[in-house]
C-alpha cells in the first residue's frame, strides 16, 4: 500500500478542529491555549516540525489563532499549518516568549490563566513563565495541562482516524504473522526486534517506535526491551511491537511458544491454564465496550477472570491506554478513571500475568467504541502461536 | 556495517559521567538534578526507554543518584541503567513526583533549588512543580533547564563519542552521493525526500529525522520540508539531511544544479557568484576552528565574505549549532555566544544565503574542535553539483 492510498486529513476537518479548540479555550475559562511542536498541534493544524530548542507555538486566545515560529521557518509554516491562523516569526537569537505571552488575554484579577501542551519541552515552559512574571499585566499564574482542554476533542476519533488506526494495525499484524513464521531459536532477542523494526516500515510505517521481544522470564517484564539474550527452544515470548503509520499508532502484542520442532517442549500445563485466563479476560475485557461504560468497567473486567484464579497480584498494571497521534493518549482503561466511553475512542485492551522469575504473558488489541459494541482492529489470531522457531 | 562493529560506550564511562554530574549540581548550589527519559539520561546512565505518561525520572541529589520508574519497568531499568543508582518504583495510578520531591536536598532559606532536563515534557514539570508546592519544607522554587549543569560535560565528546558521529557523517556523506547520481527531474520534493529516508535508514542510520529537499524557489526557505513541487530542469536543490546513528546525529546539507542534460540550464552566472561567495564563507568558518575561539568567532568569520558581498540580509540565521545525541544542543555558534571552544566540541557550520522568492544555497559540514584545528566529519565534496538529474 502506497502512503498516497491513505486517508488524508482535510483542510476543512482542520479548520473545524480549531474551532471548536478556540471555542473549547473560552468554556474552559483559559487566557490562553499553548500548544507546542508535537501531537496537540498536528491535530489542530497539520503542522509538523521537530520538537527542538527554537520555539515553535500555536497560541489561541480571545485574540484568535496564531502561530510563533523562527522567521527562518515561515516558509514552512505557510505551507504546513492549515486553518485561520496569523504567522508571527521571530528572528535569530531574539526571545520568543514575550511575543507568546503578550496574546495571552487580560487575565482575571491579575492571573494568567493558560494551558499548555503536555509534551512541551520544560525549557521553553520555563521560557513562558519567566515572560509572564516579567509581564507587568499578571500577578500570577495558573499554568495546567492542555489535555484537560484538548481530550474532549482528541478521544472521539472521526473516521478517517480510525481507518488510519485500521491501516497501522493491520500492518502490525502481518509483522506479527511474519516474526511467529521465521526462525527465532538461537537468535537474540535484540536480533529478533531489529527484525520486527525493519518489517513494521516495510509494512508501510514511518515509524517502528517499539519492538518488545521478551524470552522465557523476560517475558515475566512488562515493558522489557530486547536483549542479548539467545532464545531457546521450550519458551515463551512476548512480542509487543507497535509505530505510527501516516501519524497514528499501532500497538499490538501476541504470545508466542517456541518448541524447535520437538512436541516434548510444547507450553507446560501450568503456561496453558495461565494463558487460558488471560485469553477470557482480554476477551471478557472487550465484549463490555460500548457507548456508556466506565473506562474503569473495561479495566474490572479484565481483572475479574485473571483474580479468580489467584493471579490478581500478578497483572499490576492498567488494562489498556487510548491511542491516535500518541502512543499512549487519554482515555486510559484503569481503575478509578470513571470517564464514559463514547463511539469513536480507540484504546488498547491488554491485561497481562506476569510470574517474575519464571515467565508471563499479555494479549493487547487495539479496539474502537463502536455505536453498538467493541470494533477490534487487530486481525491476528490471538491464540498462542506455538511454534517450531 | 553492522552496529556491532561500532563504539560502545563503556560501563566505566557512564559511571564516570554520572560522577561528573552529582559533583556538578552540588557545584552549581543545588538540591537537585531532575532528569527525564532523553539525551540526558541515556548520556548519565545509557537509559533508554519511550517518553511517556508514566514519569521515569533520574534523581540526582545529597542523597546520591535514584532512578523513579513504574513498577512494571523495574527489570527494564535494572538491565539498562548503568552506574550507582538506586531504583525507585511506583505502582500503576500512584503519585511519582513526590518520591521524587522527597529526594530534593532540604533547600536553603525555603527554597527548592532544582534543575529539569531541558527537552522533559511540561506535564511531568507541572507535576513536580505541584509536589514541591506541597512539601512543607519548601516556601518557594527556583528551576533552572539541566542544560546550565550538563552541557559543560556533554559538550565535550570523548574519542567513542567522535567516532560515532564521525560514521553518523560518512553515512549522510554516502546518501549525498547516491542522491545526486539519482534520477530528480520529474518528481516531487516529497518524493526524493522518502527516498533520502529510506537511504539513511540502509546506511545504518536508526532514525531518519529530516529529509529537507528545495527546489527552485524552496531553496530560499531554509526549513524547507519537501513537498509535491515536481523538480524541474535548471534549478538549484538543497538537501539538507540527517538522522542518528547509534544515539549520534548526522547533519549535512549540499547544493544540487539539475540541467536534464541540457548544457544551456546550467547554474546562471548571478548563482554561481553566490555558491562561490558561500562556499568561501563556510570554509572561512571551518578554518577558524581552534581552541580558545569564541564561538561568536566562528559566526563572525562566516559572516565577513557574505557581508562583504552585500549577502548580509540573505543570511538570517546562526552559523551553526552543537551535535551528539541531539540534532541541535550547546554549543551554539552565534553572535554573542562567547563560550569558547574546547577540543573535543561537534559542531555544525552552516551558512546560508536566501534570496526569497528566488532561490538560495547552504552548506553544512559537522566540525570537531581538534587540539590543533578544525577536523571536518564530513567528506562529501562540497562544490555545486551539477549534475543531470
Amino acid at each position: 500500500m502506497s502512503p498516497t492510498d491513505r486517508p488524508v486529513i482535510s483542510a476543512a476537518r482542520y479548520a473545524e478542529r480549531l474551532e471548536r479548540a478556540v471555542a473549547a479555550t473560552a468554556d474552559h475559562g483559559l487566557d490562553a491555549l499553548l500548544v507546542g511542536v508535537g501531537p496537540d498541534l498536528r491535530y489542530l493544524t497539520g503542522y509538523l516540525a521537530m520538537p527542538l530548542e527554537r520555539l515553535t507555538m500555536l497560541v489561541i486566545s480571545a485574540q484568535g489563532a496564531a502561530i510563533v515560529v523562527p522567521r527562518l521557518e515561515r516558509a514552512a509554516a505557510e505551507a504546513g499549518v492549515h486553518g485561520d491562523v496569523r504567522i508571527l516569526t521571530f528572528d535569530e537569537g531574539a526571545d520568543p516568549y514575550a511575543l507568546v505571552v503578550e496574546r495571552i488575554g487580560g487575565g482575571r484579577d491579575g492571573i494568567a490563566s493558560v494551558a499548555v501542551s503536555d509534551t512541551l519541552w520544560a525549557s521553553h515552559l520555563l521560557g513562558i513563565q519567566r515572560a509572564i512574571d516579567h509581564d507587568a499585566r499578571f500577578e500570577s499564574v495558573d499554568i495546567r495541562v492542555a489535555s484537560t482542554v484538548l481530550s474532549e476533542l482528541r478521544m472521539v476519533k472521526d473516521a478517517d482516524e480510525i481507518e488510519l488506526l485500521r491501516l497501522a494495525a493491520h500492518a502490525a499484524d502481518r509483522v506479527v504473522a511474519q516474526i511467529a513464521a521465521g526462525r527465532l531459536i538461537g537468535r537474540t532477542e535484540a536480533d529478533v526486534s531489529r527484525e520486527v523494526r525493519d518489517r513494521l516500515l516495510a509494512e508501510g510505517h514511518e515509524e517502528a517506535a517499539f519492538a518488545i521481544v521478551g524470552s522465557g522470564p523476560n517475558s515475566a517484564s512488562p515493558h522489557h526491551d530486547a536483549s542479548e539474550r539467545i532464545i531457546e527452544a521450550g519458551e515463551p515470548i512476548v512480542l509487543d511491537i507497535g509505530g505510527k503509520l501516516s501519524g497514528y499508532g499501532s500497538d499490538i502484542t501476541r504470545m508466542l511458544w517456541v518448541t524447535g520442532g520437538d512436541a516434548g517442549k510444547g507450553p507446560d500445563e501450568a503456561f496453558r491454564h495461565l494463558f487460558d485466563v488471560l485469553y477470557r479476560a482480554q476477551a471478557a475485557a472487550t465484549r463490555v465496550v460500548r457507548p456508556g461504560i466506565r473506562c474503569e468497567e473495561v479495566d474490572a473486567a479484565a481483572r475479574g477472570p485473571i483474580e479468580a484464579e489467584g493471579y490478581g497480584e500478578a497483572f499490576f498494571h492498567r488494562t489498556g491506554h487510548g491511542i491516535g497521534l500518541e502512543a499512549h493518549e487519554d482515555p486510559y482503561m484503569i481503575g478509578g478513571n470513571d470517564e464514559p466511553l463514547r463511539a469513536g475512542m480507540a484504546f488498547s485492551v491488554e491485561p497481562g500475568i506476569y510470574l517474575v522469575g519464571r515467565y508471563g504473558a499479555r494479549i493487547e488489541d487495539i479496539v474502537v467504541c463502536g455505536p453498538e459494541g467493541p470494533i477490534t482492529l487487530n486481525e491476528a489470531p490471538r491464540e498462542l502461536y506455538v511454534v517450531d522457531g
